[in-house]
């Protein structure tokens, strides 16, 4: 059996997670929806299939692109749709899908309550068994989530004090800024994302502060994690290298030593838009007193949520187990371990 | 009694410490010195008196800049030299301010050994007298020692964990990177501004994280404090809006939200340079829950340690109490409580 | 005589015609109006007096900022308005000064047809006389008018060629970017300002092409003039030397070579806001050949068109001749020769 | 016969060169060299053979880094080296190529005089046979003479006015600004870029101006080029549309407008590394005005002089034609028309 996907909002997670479907061999990859007749659009007319909202068939028959049909056509056809239109869109769609009964995966610009669900594989995988929707949890959410889940599956994890610096804009939103500034976002603390990591470890003592800064590239985190009991170094490091989607770089021995340079190395060995779908942690970074740790990690805020997208496409639909959903997803995206 | 005052190195820290004891009515500036015969050496050369090295002279005659005499000539004249040559040159010349038995103060780019003695105001100004170097510690150090000593005044702080988010570099250092990414610095943690803190408050436990990102203006600090008790809110405010040197923003209120509304705030109140002495906290960032307190703070790294320097000056001459330095020194550069 | 002006908009231009209105004594600033109850609007309602539209009143006193009317009340005290709102608000604000019977002055953000006439002091002072409007023309646009008829005073100009290399955003609007990237402004060539540049020299060959960067501080210009016939290096110099508002820049000599150094300069000897009201050329950069010039000149977008204004102030209401208002201007805002 | 090729110096040229030298049937890469036992070393030890210095052997060894031997060794199995160490550095490698007798090919870094002939494709491609040495122009260079030539091929060009636009620091070298500036680069005009322009046309009557600013992935031209005689935009268009490595883009259909939105095209049509061999024209910038163009293009820095290697080899060892070189490196390369 194949589950037949439909992706809308053909955009910066729309693309990656659409491609990342082509590439399984339980799912097909019904169409997509594009809201303007770019050059985008005249690639994902040749993908997939491309459909557009009903308004805008004109729009791209004038601009000679051609498609396959509306929204509403593409939702007949299909057993599940991602939701990958921008933050706060998705809610409005949500009748829609209903509407139609498919499935349906929101992303993290997506309030937790749109789906009542929010998901990541190492930490919830299997309680999305059945649901109609799931909500992918945010890029910085998600890399939280991965190191906490790692960590939680073989230490007592106490609490969890993080600061989040965020890259100002992805790297072709030219409008967006800021040029020379640091923005604490929000001021009030502290931030959401420690609220939305208990979307799905509801009884995490987490706290985040976030600030956003004129970079374009990735997200880093700083991390202080406690645990109920003294931990090693060696230990820590040894369950971050054996955890599934984390990168562990040695920053020494290989000149990576910021974000700048983890982009080029997946610039080096040929990831598709230089994409990394791997949490990197600076190896060195990882410091341990007592019962306490610290360390930096790097989020590449384009393309980590595609793997959590391709397996919450197999969680909802029950396709297969997690291992094997982690095991499919990662062996197509070329994930190391 | 006027202490007599040489300021080595007429860069960013040197112009403001020098320009800062003009004001004074116990200091006299005697001379600064530059090596560069820049437009810069012009100022100089019209507002105190400008010496040079003494294999400078001709380089400076050349450009058509009058010069008054060379370093040593100028040490001759004076009791006390402040150091603003940059990290690491400092410690070439103790020996030559040891050889003129001149007191000398360095600044936070030498380490703790040149000096023995690291200095903050608000923490240790009794601490200097008889001494013969003091070092002010660094921008970032003076902010969190402005902060910690605050707070320790009136409570048992239990350990300071702080992620300090730097300007990558000064605004005219226009050779200086990064422009696009977030660098770990060092990668290796915990970072050395915990370290520097410690030269002042050695038994406090506090770790630090530091990252660099492309911005020029101010420096930013997330911090999360543990006192040995529960705190209230209410409690921290007061204690901050009271304490000298810090300046608690009502961001909503003023909509001063982002390091450069802050500046912009210095512009527009006039200040010389954009200056800000002040620490500035983010009122709506200070958080509490429990014993554990959150903040973000910005950092004018081109002018905090200013007063400092001018405090050092008196603590190491001896010349009046830190109350009395504190309000000489903040009346003169128009520091508002 | 004292004319009596009112400034619409307190914003990044607005503030500082408001400060230069103060200092002449030939005006007086009624009032200004602000549209949100910043830490700017407390600073106005202690500069001059605070008015608002009607609507905001409410929201000013639940903020605790004294007002002292609205801005009809504030119309009808004047003889003149500065229109300084944002670009385009200005024509919504045009049948209010009409209806009041005031003269106004609007901003470069305002298209030529709003006043009619189109304003640069160097160029065409004397057409302002009788009119009731007048348009200050934008930063870039008051930069390349001072050079060009600077050089046209002393030279016959046959073509202009120029490359505008704009700042994304001023320092404080940390919504705009871009982060990383050049933007072509527009991409279709060639732009408008060129266009606006024929609004004050109707005759004149020129042609423009603009990109924005991500930096805040200031626009750079690259210009290829052609003359009649061919000139001399010295005497494009001395004319750009002796003519008002110009600062020539000897890069060597000063070590002030790019914009951030130039900003450095201005900080350095105490302009309020690090505003540099002349056109700032670097004098290496000034080359010729045949009848050929190049050379390039940097604007300092925030404060350039201030000294317009108020010399446009003085040309709607024939107060004096321009020499007179150049050499008043000149004088009260610190613009060296 | 296949030409056995060395790359010394595998850094963000030399590494780029290798790969696509691996791609070419008429060409073999024996080895390249490295300096630091970075990621990269590990990579270039899997792709080809890995050679280093002989001083540098023992540094390999420590860090696990197997390396096949050192320059020495690869300079006597090679008919050619592509020297792509850093600027200035190839200079001080030539003896020791005419030691072992091998061609060498330069890049753009070392002066002209070092190969005493520089190389691009479609202006001089024949001029190379029989010559040891070769240097491929810079990056700026390059995309320069893709326009001037293909333009040249149809018109009688009179004088070209260039202002480059560079990025400041290449994406991964997080060192180098500026931040926050425009910085003229040189400050004395003409820059250099014209002169090395006719180090390949030396007829060309060409002035360049160039600033550096706070970007990293790409450069831009503004073009203004006058011809003998009027030309059509259409006839322009059909040329550059049919000249060979430039892609015009149409920005309004494609919603490509920007250096950013560029990369992002490279990165979702799967380029590695997104390089983008190809000058990129705005097409909405070309503007025609009688006997005067204007047009805008962006230069990929990283990898626009990737295929001028692979034809400068062939050009160097007399293998074949312009025509058939340009056909298989740029079909091998993936080059559209
Ligand atoms: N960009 C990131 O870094 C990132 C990371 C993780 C999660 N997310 C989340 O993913 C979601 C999508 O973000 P994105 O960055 O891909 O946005 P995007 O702007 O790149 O793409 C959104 C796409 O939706 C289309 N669209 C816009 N309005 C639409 C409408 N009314 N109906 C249908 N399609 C519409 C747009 O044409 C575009 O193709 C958001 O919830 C965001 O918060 C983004
Ligand atoms: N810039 C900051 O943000 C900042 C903040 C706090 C502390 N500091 C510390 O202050 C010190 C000075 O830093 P800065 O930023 O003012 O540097 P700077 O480069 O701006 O100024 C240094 C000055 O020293 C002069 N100089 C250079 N070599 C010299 C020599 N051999 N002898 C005498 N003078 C010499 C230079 O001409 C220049 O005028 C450093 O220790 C630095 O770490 C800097
Ligand atoms: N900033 C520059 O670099 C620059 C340079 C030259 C010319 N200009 C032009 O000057 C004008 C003002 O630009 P700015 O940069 O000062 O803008 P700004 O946004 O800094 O200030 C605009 C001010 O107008 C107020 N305002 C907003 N809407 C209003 C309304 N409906 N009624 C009354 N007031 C309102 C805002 O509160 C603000 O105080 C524009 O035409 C702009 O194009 C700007
Ligand atoms: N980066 C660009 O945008 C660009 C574009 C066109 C041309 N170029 C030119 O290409 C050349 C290489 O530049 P790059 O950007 O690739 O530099 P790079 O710094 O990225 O790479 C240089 C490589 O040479 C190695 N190296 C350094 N010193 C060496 C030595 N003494 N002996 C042997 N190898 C040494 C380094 O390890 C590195 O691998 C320069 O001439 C440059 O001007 C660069």
């Amino acid at each position: 059996m194949s589950v037949k996907v439909a992706v809308n909002g053909f955009g910066t997670i729309g693309k990656r997670v659409a491609e990342a479907v082509l590439k399984q061999d339980d799912m097909t990859l019904v169409g997509v929806t594009k809201t303007k007749p770019d050059y985008l659009a005249m690639i994902a007319s040749r993908m997939g299939s491309l459909y557009v909202p009903e308004d805008r068939v004109e729009k791209f028959q004038k601009a000679g692109i051609e498609v396959q049909g509306t929204l509403k056509d593409l939702l007949e056809k299909v057993d599940l749709v991602v939701d990958a239109t921008p933050g706060g869109v998705g809610k409005e769609y949500k009748p829609l899908y209903e509407k139609f009964g498919v499935k349906a995966i929101f992303q993290g610009g997506e309030k937790h309550e749109v789906a009542g669900f929010s998901f990541s594989t190492l930490c919830n995988y299997e309680e999305a068994e059945g649901k109609q929707f799931a909500r992918v949890v945010s890029c910085n959410t998600t890399g939280l989530l991965r190191l906490i889940c790692a960590l939680r599956n073989h230490f007592k994890v106490k609490s969890v004090r993080a600061t989040i610096i965020r890259r100002g804009a992805d790297p072709a939103e030219t409008k967006k800024g800021p040029i020379n500034a640091i923005v604490p976002n929000p001021v009030t603390l502290p931030s959401h994302h420690g609220v939305d990591v208990r979307t799905v470890l509801p009884d995490l003592d987490v706290q985040t502060v976030a600030a956003v800064v004129p970079t374009t590239i990735m997200h880093s985190h700083v991390l202080n994690v406690r645990f109920e009991e003294p931990v090693t170094r060696e230990d820590v490091l040894k369950v971050l290298e054996e955890a599934p989607r984390i990168l562990v770089i040695p920053s020494e021995l290989s000149g990576v030593k910021d974000t700048a340079k983890i982009i080029e190395l997946a610039r080096d060995v040929g990831r598709k838009r230089y994409d990394l779908y791997e949490l990197a942690i600076y190896e060195e970074s990882v410091s341990v007193e007592g019962d306490e740790l610290f360390l930096m990690q790097a989020v590449h805020q384009e393309s980590i949520v595609t793997p959590e997208n391709v397996d919450a496409i197999r969680a909802l639909t029950g396709l297969v187990s997690k291992e094997e959903s982690l095991k499919k997803t990662d062996s197509t995206l070329g994930i190391v371990r």
